[in-house]
């Protein structure tokens, strides 16, 4: 998607560590006018797939997802993710490593909001070991709904989570696709 | 807005402790038609007044600040909630006590992201005791921006956040006011 990675360009901040900042558009300040844009594409390259709700998971996911809901017109749920072991058993409960916050949390999602008649895409704004979105694709399967996929804005693609995802046969969508990057400004797409 | 508190009444559940659940529709799966006609209002109540920017904080003020900043036009921000201490000078940054959690938690913007030039709206789901609002609404202060309002989905009017902010000079406007509720169904809207 072009006018994404002319943005990440533009507006993107390498840091040491593999990291890219895109907080001024994308996950901390939100460009709702590109969310558009996303949601159309998004939209576009499912297009003919089944889809009855949109799962992300908080707090960046969360502003794509809502966006993007408005071209499937289906609700959006988010996993929530909590630190302290809760005892509730009325939710679909995952562990997933960060390695931004170099720890593991809990992901939640209520019973009720995924049944085994749904069709679920999952979108998040980026994908780089993988972790929530396996995290992700595991409740869906413990749901016993369909996958329709993952739609995802930014992969970085050296970090070899989009690889094992797509390798175990979930489709996944990412509409810029990082090869490499450097502090120096550098950042290189894939195709 | 007549379709919001229909909704509540059917749908939301009031539990022990004053809190109502609404996780079926806005805060944990999230009825993005309904997100629209919310959007639509608080366009409709604030007609007039200039906006720059849409304020919320995560999490579940998200998804309605994206969905309602497309009818202003405008980009929103919202503020992180971070439990350790940040040593970055270049956010704002207010203490919020949580009475939902019992504790105290920072919420931080980037300092990039909000500008004296800047009139910005608030927006979020809930307001009760009102620790969240008056925090962003410290934070707009910092920045020296103008406060054109806040715009809130549900107002537990019983519990005094509302009256305090009204009567220190911001506009509240809510579009479901709670006066009183009950574990056993009752829900009493004001007006």
């Amino acid at each position: 998607m072009q006018v994404l990675k002319d943005r990440i360009r533009k507006d993107g901040i390498v840091l040491p560590g593999d990291i890219l900042k895109v907080g001024s558009f994308l996950n901390h300040q939100m460009d709702i006018a590109l969310f558009n844009e996303i949601g159309r594409e998004f939209a576009r390259r499912f297009s003919g797939v089944p889809v009855t709700r949109i799962l992300t998971i908080e707090a960046s996911g969360i502003g794509i997802a809502c966006v993007t809901a408005q071209y499937f017109n289906v609700p959006v749920v988010f996993a929530k993710k909590a630190k302290t072991s809760n005892v509730a058993d009325d939710v679909y409960r995952v562990g997933v490593k960060s390695f931004t916050h170099g720890r593991t949390y809990e992901a939640l999602v209520q019973r009720d909001f995924l049944s085994p008649s749904d069709s679920v895409l999952i979108i998040d704004d980026f994908l780089a070991n993988g972790c929530a979105l396996e995290g992700l694709v595991s409740i869906v399967r413990e749901a016993g709904a369909s996958l329709a996929g993952a739609g995802i804005v930014i992969e970085k693609g050296f970090q070899g989570g989009g690889a094992r995802l797509r390798a175990s046969g979930v489709r996944v969508e990412s509409l810029a696709v990082i090869e490499r990057m450097d502090t120096d400004g550098t950042i290189v797409f894939t195709g």
